[in-house]
């Protein structure tokens, strides 16, 4: 699997986690299921935000609409209660259906007080439009049990490239996908680590700016330039070991459009793109105990600049990695989406 | 099927429409599929916009949250745009994601282009908790086939009480359900229509005031009182045939607030109390034709108080129909909720 | 001064702190400047939110804008920060310039860091119109004098009717002006205060209810119906000693909107309805120390709703509480506003 | 007058307007008073949106807080009605105030009815922290009279630089000021122009971005890096041409971010970043005529991606010619900003 730092492109100053990948904040994990054969090219990504059940303890969590182009779920009350309750499920657009029913049986599964003695679950199911270029997306391809799978999976590490929910996305006219980065930041005596994950799925060929160098007119020029619009989107997952209020992770959130914006897009019309934060540290119980007070830690916000420029960093180099550990691939229609590691060689 | 003006109560100073129904903007039509069976008291509610292709010529459209405690779908679009381009569907919390994938086959379906040559379609599906006291709501009894039935109905008019989505729902701990009422302004020389339709499931019984009137601590005095906070919620559809920038809609949807407001609720932590407006003038069209600007009607802002005023009162009358025409009903646990008008006769 | 339980209404079931008043949440202090002579009839009130320094200190805020048609100032960054760093300060619309000015030149007297060797200050000034009937506005007539007078004072109660920033208002066609109410809540083994001071500028009075009662139809029949539409406003300041983050007091703003809906405006569109609230719990230093993790504690989400039911009975009561003890005041162009306290004792 | 195109910088690949200038959208003008000696570093920008009375015919505008640690007023109004009905002024963060009642005399002396016969006015002034490096902002030296003689100039282009307001601010580390481009968009048979203004005041040197190359890095080598953290904020106004919602010109706000963002700025958490959009298209009458119902031209949603485009490369190039343009100023405590122009031959 190709990354952007094995063609030495390197993106900001700060240290990187241990791997590099959203999976350095201690407690996530992932699952993943691709459906690629012909015409089906698609699939289901999952992140588990804790190892303990999420609804029990929930995440602090925040959400940022840089474009609401999109059919995301869960995100009203994610962001009325600041709370993360669920795993978070990525896949196509047509399919957050189905997904968002397989994570309420997900949930319901593991709990049985929800929607009977205590109040319903809330599924966070995120999407792109795959359809736009090589799945078919009308053939509503992803079951309940691709969903149940993939939820069932609890990977170390979030497997990157054309995986998952990434697996017939397109971005900047090449083959998107998952990509990840991660950034440490030292506050004071705190070491803390940034991870962010994306799905990319957005952005016109032309526009595409690799570390400041604008590498899509160089490619634009070597095949015929796509025209069209930006059908697509970009799901942004932020996580982080840092004691956060709700407000401050939307903060962070919102700085995610800066990475994003340097990799050339402009965050089209049409396109979706949408940032959801959340921190491991202090988690919230969803029953009040024998006292009404939690005891909670928050940084003072004089040091939030630290995170910012984590968040910039990670995104920016996350979709970078999406486009370079994407294959090639073909789908509907006998279209193809070629990978950014196959024609970066060929560019100067 | 009682309605709250058959017990002499009237809400406000305007003149209904017709019919005293959201039905009475001209172009609406409606769907339900009631599921009532022992522990099974659940169901799905359908607002079709327009009588032809709401998405093909879509609707001016806004929301406002009340409070995000709340699972609808397809609002961070329809905000973003402005833009309703599905019937709306009502149903339980948990079927969301059920309906929602209905709702994309039965858009499918009619528009070849979806998801092939354009882009996506953003599915509006609503929900409030029927689960919290009568519906085995854990049991996912809502089947696809059940919402497509419901999409493929075309009612003249918003059958009210324990009907469709309503079926399972509790309201001030009495039998709630649908509701709905309507409003005419005159503005000049034009005559306007403004409706509302709810789907009612929050309060408590003590909160609730009828007309000012502190009814529910008449009520609770004799029945033992629903010590049980709020696990409800409320949906809030309004429809006009008024010219409206979705901007304008917004500030409509707000003042679904007061109406609320008035007949006791406090919009309680756990309620996911959310409001949809929509207009059926100067509809939008999808594509764009050979010129790129369009002709529009705007109302001048300073003529909305009008439609304020029959917002407030539409959903003041609505929420007290719903509970007025929402029969006694028993379902999981053999709970009953008992109808607000078996009991309004005792009341001195 | 009366009071509206001078006159026997009692709005809701929790009992108010010792004197019923914001000032019961421990901390606050007050002033006030009024100016009524002739066609001058406006003012200056001022919440100071703590005994300290609030710069040094600052208090967890929030804010919420029930109708945007306002002038406030402030706001923008007490959202971002959730945080309240200055005394709040009331007047009329078009002093709000000067105000400010003198705002800044009070917080510059007292911080030689201020646009020196740390950042500025964000001031609080927020307002309403009484030029709309009573006093001469165009005429500017509040000075910066005026405000340093209030900034100065440090009473231990906020006076209420026509009085500082109160001066001039009107409200529901009657004479309107500063309102306030408290309420206190048992939460497990904690009691906390919650207070609302109100400037009541809005509504017409055919709109007026009080507990309920369509006062102002009766009221209306006596006089000669206000016709003008809404071109008031309404600020609602909130105060508790509860520890919440700037989210859960976010919330806690928005139930206000219940408080004032029960007086019956329909927050008109032209009137510029907005809610600060802040917690005099749990201060948040300026200055990061040599840890850069704050301690906190936050109040379990569950335990909310009792805060919105105080919210709300305590805007309704401080609202009431404006009417009644505002006094009949005559102002511009030989326009009087009658008291409602005058009117009350003739209606049956 | 230094810009970034005289240095062979050219930002995308859209047409500039005629003078590549704010002023190339027709009906524009200009004032600016500069304040400039010894440790006196400020003043005043004035945009005048129309030629006539842009409180009788109000222009449709929208906004975007990218980070609200910021001063500016006015906005929560523009933001609720959609309309812009001042001038706009820009300068230092402790005059605002001053500034708003002198926005506020400039009113009333044109307009006889405000605070009389018809409501108030909703005063827009935006600000940047100049004493954060060069001005003596304590002083409160920006009077009255400086601000109205800003409002009564009508320049016919946006002189940029370190002018106005934008005389003491600093940028990247080094001076910043005023900056300006424009972009023209084809669509259809329509030609539209859109136009920047920024008040540059934001970034770290260390961050510096110019057309993909991080310059910064570089004259960071040559000088003592600038240590602080961001203090600044940038103030960008956007006008065009083209008719737009209020809704469709919130989007294009949006789109600033993503210039802005590559200048290199992390959106410091003390920087306050924020953007005002007007259209001079279709005004609005600030009284409903004899029919109620206004007709609108509106651009289809599917071609707002060109206006996307032009509104990115705009801001990015209106930020570097703010640098290029704004000349080394000394200022208090005998601290000196250098041009950019001043660095840019002796780099590689």
């Amino acid at each position: 699997m190709n990354s952007a730092r094995d063609f030495g492109i390197k993106i900001g100053k700060l240290p990187t986690g241990a791997t590099n990948n959203i999976a350095d904040i201690e407690g996530l994990s992932f699952g993943q299921v691709t459906l690629s054969e012909g015409k089906v090219q698609t699939g289901v990504s999952v992140i588990h935000p804790a190892p303990d059940s999420v609804f029990e303890n929930k995440c602090v969590a925040a959400c940022h609409v840089i474009n609401g182009f999109g059919k995301s779920v869960g995100l009203m009350q994610l962001k009325e209660l600041g709370q993360l309750e669920t795993p978070i499920v990525l896949t196509n657009t047509l399919s957050v259906g189905t997904a968002s029913t397989a994570l309420v049986r997900h949930m319901l599964a593991g709990h049985e007080a929800i929607g009977e003695t205590t109040g319903t679950v809330n599924p966070v199911v995120m999407e792109c439009n795959d359809g736009a270029y090589l799945n078919d997306i009308r053939g509503l391809h992803v079951s309940e049990a691709d969903i149940l799978n993939a939820l069932g999976q609890h990977d170390a590490q979030l497997a990157q490239g054309a995986k998952g929910a990434g697996t017939g996305m397109s971005c900047y006219g090449l083959k998107g996908g998952i990509g990840s980065s991660s950034r440490q930041i030292q506050i004071k005596q705190h070491c803390f680590t940034l991870g962010a994950a994306t799905l990319c799925n957005m952005g016109r060929l032309p526009d595409l700016q690799i570390a400041g160098r604008k590498v899509g007119a160089e490619i634009a020029a070597l095949q015929e330039a796509d025209q069209t619009s930006e059908l697509g989107s970009i799901i942004i997952i932020l996580a982080t070991d840092a004691p956060l209020t709700a407000r401050q992770l939307e903060r962070i959130c919102k700085r995610a459009t800066a990475g994003l914006a340097r990799t050339g897009t402009q965050f089209g019309s049409g396109s979706g793109d949408v940032v959801l934060g959340f921190s491991t540290s202090d988690r919230l119980p969803h029953t009040a105990g024998s006292d009404a007070i939690l005891q909670r830690q928050m940084l003072h916000e004089d040091h939030l600049d630290s995170l910012f420029a984590a968040t910039i960093e990670a995104v920016e180099e996350a979709i970078l990695n999406a486009l370079f550990a994407a294959e090639t691939t073909s789908g509907k229609h006998g279209r193809t989406r070629v990978s950014l590691s196959d024609w970066w060689p060929g560019l100067s």
